[in-house]
């Protein structure tokens, strides 16, 4: 039955950072939004709050083997929101939600990008409150509490599964306890805030200038007792304005970080991806399956994060979730946090189950970053196919697009290979491909 | 195994009221403390915030068959707490930890009233983290996700369950125009903190003077706009100072309030206590089974409460919890709330599980109340037996005093009888054979 993709990929439900984003950071999250193209089959109805240049859109339906004219792109008018973002005050407005029921259908169901307020009164304005999968749930509210990172420990560790050594707490003399004595003993933790997205939120507070990943933010302190000034200036920042907890952990050094995303139907869990995450130092992009491996290689990591996933399940949420977890350097895995939404990788495992075909995690490597592309759409996708790079529906290796020339002018790519040493070499050839370092003409 | 009983009945951490509780609340609290007596066992540890009257324990002890030189009952040092509490400065320090960890021995497992952190530092310092059931989920704080109104409300929703019509929200516009709408078209609004316990944080908002049960607080608004300036007043209490989000569902009126005790073990649920909450016009006390019947009766009530356990349990939680229901007028179930704790009747059903014996729920009525009682402990007691009032163990009936006589100077008992009118009867004999109406002598 038909979707209903309501491109929210940016809700302030669970962005706690919303009020400091830029105007940049808004016109990226719309651009990014373009991404659930991939997700989209026909008959769909396709809600975005900026339209996908069309080159890009026929690419990826070419790709897909889709009838564009049957893939609805709607987009609402320009709202209260900032541009990038659909707004409740027209993607609710009667007659938009009028025009999605008729394109979309009484079998219809809604897919948001995340299940905040505007989109469970989006799906009761459309009248698909039955067909759309546990929206009981969702229309209390209950997404939020599963992109929780304190209760995701709180989950995890109910469930036998490890946690970062660390704490969640409302209260600042604990965290800075807590902090001062972490910093004491270890050197460095990771401090997040409950609710955030896209390593947004994340700090690294360490006593050295040693550089480390995880994050865009690093904070380093002369003295261990120096958190509690850190904690007095950074505490509304943490707990959102005294709203929610903040989590603190030790930060472990050369872990990997990995994740599982699935799919949680009426009919139970459905594991379709997994992958690593490539820092330098925050998030660079993505390997999959990179060390994320398979079942035979990181039981645990498989297991427990299908073991989450029937947690969730229970709890009535249906839709997509993904878990993440840092394999560490002595074999272990620890578990970090779930995000019940669609994610950063969610459009890669459509790529690659229905561009690249077969099983791509068994006999592929896919290396996903974003480069700076000095052209059009349409150019790129020349200099791929003049070059040989273009991913090959034959061979099942080459390059996809993965994203249209984004605001800050960079364009995201799939390098498919049949191993890693190929997908590194293949995205070597990217750059020159694309005419870095040429003279402009 | 031994349990170290904590008895911390009132956490600020699920207490959205605490700061305005008063002197008489924490005394009151202190005192309800010691019902925790009922569910000690030979050798377990007993930590309240206020010793017990000796007559009382000594009742306790006898009618359970126990001695109470077995019973460990310690009271740490009044803390910085207010009097009636425990307090995380006395219970953690190291010699009382110490004192507590020999009475208990290497086997013991920690039994809080509710899995707060103070209760979670305790377990650490006395080294029982791992014969503590489910202790990695509490530790992380995941109780208090269980005693949230809102999270109930989806959860239960998950699973197909009905609650009332409603929202849970941190929006006060949101909250306004709901509230606003209801009452125009319903008359009647409950208003609940998201964490509260007790009844305390619920309040009826109508637009007619009509008594209803369900809370002491109740508001009379003129018309259905004044919420608005309603909700600007009340909203920092509420939410929490703005922390929390408020529930806000329609009052169905002349619903019976029941419950469902469960005890969450590693083995699985054992449910083991049910009843109807008497409402006079807020919590007056307890009929067992009351209108909660049995599961012929009330197979939805029975069957969803089991099965929100269900999820509590796969999420990791271990310990005490009920599930508290509407039982409305046209034969439905709504689903109201769990609290993952002790509660108001355990200490009545172990009642029953260890004074009345056999099955009481089946074949017995309990009525609990608590009625002014201007009498010593020990005299009310020898009142009871000269008037043949006193429990029988022979006969499964009579009067059991479930607690001492309170700070007020109340008392709480269990008027248990074969049938409903029996206990109906039993509980009526009861003001004149406490000597009440009276002179003084």
């Amino acid at each position: 039955m038909p979707k209903i993709i309501i491109a929210n990929t940016f809700s302030p439900e669970i962005l706690s950072d919303f009020d400091t984003c830029t105007d940049e950071d808004f016109l990226a999250s719309g651009h990014y939004a373009q991404g659930l193209l991939w997700s989209a089959e026909e008959d769909d109805v396709l809600v975005l709050p900026t339209a996908p240049g069309p080159d890009f859109a026929r690419y990826a339906a070419r790709l897909m083997g889709l009838d564009p004219s049957r893939v609805h792109v709607t987009v609402p008018e320009r709202g209260l929101m900032p541009e990038g973002l659909l707004s409740p005050d027209t993607l609710l407005d009667p007659p938009f939600t009028a025009r999605l029921a008729r394109l979309a259908g009484p079998a219809a169901h809604v897919w948001p990008y995340y299940y905040d307020r505007m989109s469970a009164e989006a799906t009761h304005a459309l009248g698909l409150t039955r067909s759309t999968p546990g929206f009981g749930y969702v229309d209390e509210g209950g997404a939020r509490l599963l992109n929780s990172k304190a209760n995701f420990r709180a989950i995890a560790a109910g469930n036998g599964l490890p946690v970062p050594p660390g704490i969640a707490t409302a209260d600042r003399t604990t965290a800075v306890d807590y902090a001062r004595q972490a910093l004491a003993s270890h050197g460095a933790v990771m401090v997040k805030q409950d609710y955030n997205a896209g390593g947004f939120g994340n700090e690294i507070i360490t006593l050295d200038h040693q550089r480390r990943t995880g994050t865009r933010n690093a904070t380093v302190l002369a003295h261990h007792d120096d958190v509690h000034g850190h904690f007095d200036a950074q505490w509304d920042t943490y707990t959102n304005g005294g709203r929610d907890r903040v989590v603190i952990e030790l930060y472990i050094e050369d872990c990997v970080p990995v994740y599982r995303e699935m799919h949680l139907t009426p009919a139970g869990v459905e594991a379709f991806g997994h992958g690593e995450m490539l820092m330098n130092p925050a998030y660079d992009g993505l390997a999959l399956p990179g060390r994320a491996g398979d079942r035979s290689r990181n039981p645990d990591f498989f297991d427990g994060a299908e073991r989450i996933a029937e947690v969730v399940h229970a709890m009535g949420y249906r839709g997509l979730m993904s878990v993440d977890a840092l394999l560490t350097p002595s074999g272990g895995v620890l578990f970090n946090e779930f995000n019940c939404r669609n994610g950063g990788s969610t459009h890669i495992h459509r790529i690659g189950q229905r561009v690249i075909g077969g099983d791509p995690l068994a006999d592929r490597t896919v290396l996903v970053r974003r480069i700076p592309a000095p052209l059009p759409f349409a150019e790129l996708v020349e200099r791929l196919e003049e070059q040989g790079l273009a991913f090959d529906p034959g061979r099942r290796t080459g390059v996809v697009l993965a994203t249209d020339v984004a605001p800050d002018g960079k364009v995201q790519y799939c390098a498919v290979a049949r191993t890693a040493e190929e997908a590194d070499a293949l995205e070597r050839l990217l750059p020159a491909a694309f005419g870095h370092g040429r003279k402009a003409a």
